[in-house]
């Protein structure tokens, strides 16, 4: 049976199951949650209001065999930067999703009682609209919880905590993982917006089903090559020991770990926080230092770190989360980050948003740099009860810096900046600046050409090469995110002969088609264009494909330099 | 002597006095202080950084014996809204910052020790930067009875409250009136700009030097035309007696008073927060119902409202503050609305921003419609101490909105939509979309026209026309924000055929030069090119020139109309 799409209006409360238009058939993921937010959303409407859309969908290879393709993608125009938004995540739901033959599920409307909440229920029929209130409030890990019961354990679950019930513009989207755990479509705000729409959470049905495979021995053939392509890479190897964290010694190194709210590039304190030393403290603990996000990782950077009882803490602790609440808030003790990492993860709100939106309340003075016990304590007393210093800092660090007139507010397009520092790692500077999406390091990840020496070697000090870098690396994440891979099988596409090809005979052998390397790179700038166009229409411009000030304006340690990549520079990035 | 630019650099507390350049000899008022800062300022920068400038301007015929001449033009990047932005207010400074021949005073930079604070004094010989400890969080009030002791009852007194000193964008600046109560520089929070660069006053020395007159016989004839023109209006009349809140029972029976958060364009309690019951209250409890904001004003719109000991409770008591609590958050009782007034001035804070930002709050549920209590108590331990709930309030209605993900947040540019809803009268829309500064009725004071009959008579429910009517309002408020006037010197300019050829004849005597009334039409289209321009090189676009969503899907009561411009037709505003 033919994939669908499956359309919800919150305004009426009715769901319809409809063929899937002949223009996105060849899409997934990225591709076409973008494509659809960019045809039927209103690029100036309030990303709180009716007008807005919520759009899922699993990838082109989601809920086949082929390994790390379990991403399912979100995408709406984001009420923390207004622009499009597209944030992915592994757990289990997209590979049922694309099981039960979704091609995407389109949220749309609001209910008009605003005191009600719903629950939706996916399976091969369609969706079905309920009234909720047993789960209303309820943290992440108890919606999951609950749910299992109600349903099984193998349901599916999609959900929103208490952020997102509040329409924190940090709230993120959540998804069960193969343990019950949860993985987060994290970035901009995806979880207000579902809130806004009084859902929930979504639950998925286990099916028997199959995705269809068109050439099933040539499909096989593919996958075994891609996966060893996968399994071999050196990177992946490192991630697969230290879980993403292996970055804080080796950025910190490099001079480009912010610290203390974007002041210096190194950290004093980077060995108590480093994967090294996670490492040991998760073996020491009985925790697993390998994990697998969804079903069919062969990389499994995720892992479970218990506390010192040797109970379960935290799970997929990553490096950009450990950087923002250690490095950037001076916070330089794992379990205070862990304790966070749980929390956040509870309550459903982005760690690098936050983390970032911690360290500008540190210079505020609302806390002390270092204070991880109160991180705790603000986390879980005033942004889960929604006080109005909890709401400062659950609408992200452009919030924070408004709130208390600080200037050195390290966001782009009003999302936050992650773990690498623009003036010392500069590739990356150019996609904070120009990604369609706010600032964000998966859009167009240069630390792998600029410091992990992946895909050739670009001096990460020198302007010279980084609007390249950050362009190919833009478009080929983009055509990466429409598959419903991981971004990790970049490291083997960029540095093995054999991964990108293998991807790409699996796709057409998972359709019958005929996709060259080429057809994959237009697919990226398809998406890219789409994605800058609905920009445009919202009313940005290129002076907003800009870094804030302070970077020109102040230098880091250790090597004294600050951001020197001209406007023109940038502005070039979208000559393709 | 000829006036002279008085430059003061707060980086490095230095002060000079120069020469004024050729290009700005012609300007004053609004003219120079936008055209300075779109000289000077990067349209780009951060408004609370080191690279924005304050800029304050006395008008063309400030200090002279001119009616109503006496408004202080104060420019600078918003913080509130990210545009240029000018706000005036009346009060002494104006008068004798002309008469020590301050053509201008720019404020460039930040103090490096953010602990310290300082007060600049003007006077003939230039500005003297002092480190400042005594009045700093200090209320308006007390900062002029200090400096009142401390410099004589004299002195001039520009100031900024504990509002400022917070940098909350709403922040407004203050100026000493005749009688020791404030004036207030009121929109797109310059008070923050103030305070950002460590300035909690500028004290203005009073000089017996004279404005120079180049043809004072001229000046004398000219002069006594333009003050009974002014004296003979009916408008004026009016605003005499009742004050601007003679609107109040005007525009509700216009269908146009936004009424609980805009919902309703008519407030049941209109009559007891209306203009007459003001009237009859002052004048029972011993109050003043006319009053001027500065010497030389025949209007006396102004009125002195004590309380029921007779005591001084507020002056100024302006229309669109009295909606802003009264009709929009539901706070039908006087007393309520002028203690929050006064506590407002104290505070220094925009009024018409922090009314409307409750309007939002309430619809949030932090309190609830109708409590003025809560209000005020808000204002004085929440505002005033700087809490999170202060600063959420203080930032304005669209902090209010993000704080709490209320949609229906009634802003442009992020300012807060004053006293008349556009659904009801559409030329206002016009006003509040396209003016260069975010919602301001004063920008282009439709009302005039739509409302009052004041310069021919255009529907305020149809489309027709009202383009038209903004665009020729706009230019002439830019040109007379321009002389020092007050803007309600419109209405007899508008009507009464002496008035506008009077005031030309003013300023050319003043000047001796030859100005015609299309000299004054093309310096109005010219200051709001300038601006136009800062504001697309900061990055807005015609997408900005837009009214929020829910003014198109919401109608309005009691004439159940929607916002129905057209984006064209505001697109078509700037085709001059």
């Amino acid at each position: 049976m033919a994939d669908k799409i499956f359309r919800v209006n919150m305004s009426d409360l009715s769901a319809k199951v409809e063929a899937v238009p002949e223009a996105w058939m060849g899409l997934g993921g990225r591709g076409l949650t973008s494509t659809i937010v960019a045809a039927e959303v209103k690029p100036t409407c309030h990303a709180l209001g009716k007008h807005n859309k919520l759009v899922f969908a699993p990838g082109l290879l989601s809920g086949t065999a082929a390994a790390n393709s379990g991403r399912l993608s979100c995408g709406a125009k984001s009420p923390l930067t207004g622009t499009i938004k597209e944030a992915n995540a592994g757990g289990t739901s997209a590979q049922m999703l694309a099981k039960l033959g979704v091609k995407a599920l389109i949220i749309e409307g609001l209910p008009a009682d605003e005191s009600k909440w719903y629950g939706l229920h996916v399976d091969e029929n369609g969706v079905t609209i309920q009234e909720e209130s047993e789960v209303i409030g309820m943290g992440n890990f108890a919606v999951v919880q609950t749910l299992n019961k109600r349903l099984g354990d193998k349901v599916g679950v999609i959900t929103i905590g208490p952020a997102g019930e509040m329409k924190m513009t940090a709230a993120n989207i959540s998804v069960k993982d193969p343990d019950n755990h949860l993985r987060s479509n994290g970035r901009g705000g995806l979880g207000a917006v579902m809130g806004s729409k009084k859902i929930k959470f979504i639950s998925v049905a286990p099916t028997d089903r199959k995705v269809a495979i068109a050439e099933p021995e040539a499909f096989k053939t593919a996958g075994r090559a891609f996966a060893k392509a996968l399994v071999d890479n050196p990177i992946n190897k490192a991630l697969a020991q230290y879980g993403t964290n292996v970055l804080v010694n080796i950025i910190n190194e490099a001079g480009g770990l912010p610290t203390k709210n974007f002041t210096s590039g190194q950290f004093a304190g980077h060995e108590a926080i480093s994967g090294e030393t996670m490492y040991d403290t998760i073996v020491a603990r009985d925790g697993k230092p390998r994990h697998n996000c969804h079903q069919g990782c062969v990389i499994q950077c995720s892992q479970i770190y218990n506390d010192l009882k040797g109970q379960y803490k935290t799970s997929g602790f990553e490096y950009e989360s450990i950087w923002a609440l250690g490095a950037d808030c001076c916070v330089d003790n794992l379990d205070h980050i862990a304790e966070a990492d749980n929390i956040m993860d509870d309550l459903g709100i982005d760690s690098i948003e936050i983390g970032v939106a911690f360290g500008v309340a540190m210079e505020a003075g609302v806390l002390k740099f270092g204070d991880g016990a109160e991180v705790c304590r603000i986390l879980k007393e005033e942004i889960g009860k929604g006080t109005p210093l909890g709401r400062i800092i659950g609408n992200g660090a452009g919030s924070v810096g408004l709130a208390f007139g600080v200037t050195r507010v390290p966001v782009v397009k009003n999302q936050a900046i992650p773990a690498y520092d623009p003036r010392a790692i500069k590739g990356i500077g150019i996609t904070y600046a120009t990604s369609t999406q706010g600032a964000d390091h998966t859009m167009g990840y240069t630390i792998a050409t600029n410091i992990l020496g992946v895909g050739g070697k670009v001096d990460p000090l020198s302007k010279e090469g980084q609007v390249e870098l950050s362009r190919n690396l833009q478009i080929a994440t983009a055509a990466i995110d429409s598959t419903g891979m991981c971004l990790f099988i970049a490291f083997a596409a960029l540095d093995d002969p054999a991964c990108l090809p293998a991807l790409i005979d699996m796709i057409n052998a998972r359709f019958g088609i005929k996709l060259t390397a080429d057809d994959v790179t237009s697919l990226g700038m398809s998406i890219l264009k789409t994605e800058r166009a609905f920009n445009l229409a919202a009313g940005f411009t290129n002076e907003d494909d800009r870094l804030p000030e302070f970077f020109q304006d102040e230098a880091i340690a250790p090597h004294n330099v600050v951001w020197d990549i001209s406007d023109e520079a940038l502005d070039s990035f979208w000559n393709f």
